[in-house]
């Protein structure tokens, strides 16, 4: 998607940290985090949001969720823990429209959960 | 697993209020809501959290992110929007040893995540 930043993010046209990368996501570290870990973990396929996802993504969804354990297990944390997030749409706070889940661990976090 | 509350509720030993149910998953209104829709998406199969995931549970988690875009059209917040959590070990705030996502739907959710 030409006007999508993830996108541009996702193919190295705005520079990023990253964090992991495989065939399926791309993560990097959040410019506003909000926990001492925050890492987006964005799909490489360009879909707007959990709204308007289709059983063809069920890979891609599986894949998301298999790299935060990866990202756990790299960062250290997967002992102490992180939570997982995803907004979407206006209610959920979501202000990128391409999918993607906060990543956040390094301190505990309260609930509820926004 | 004979000590977990998922998997009584899934099994159907403890009641719930079910609000989808498939081959993978099972979703039933939380008993201590934080937001006005808020639905617990259980996997049928014990797993621990995010942290103990594996690839041969790829399909799972695939199912639980499409179960919520469901879920979300049964409750008529695929346009409003809602927010997703999953909750792992200490830090993440994890009270139940088994894997679930929190669906959140019907006020604005706010930053940060908890």
């Amino acid at each position: 998607m030409e006007n999508c930043i993830f996108c541009k993010i996702v193919g190295g046209h705005i520079p990023s940290t990253p964090v992991f990368e495989n065939e399926w996501v791309y993560a990097f570290n959040d410019l506003s985090p909000v926990a001492p870990q925050h890492i987006l973990i964005v799909t490489k396929k360009h879909i707007k949001s959990l709204a308007t996802i289709e059983p063809s993504d069920l890979e891609t969804l599986g894949q998301v969720q298999l790299a935060a354990q990866k990202i756990a297990v790299l960062l250290g944390v997967d002992a102490s823990g992180f939570r997982l997030v995803s907004n979407c749409g206006s209610d959920g706070g979501q202000t990128v429209d391409h999918l993607h889940y906060h990543f956040l661990a390094g301190r505990e976090m309260k609930w509820p959960p926004g």
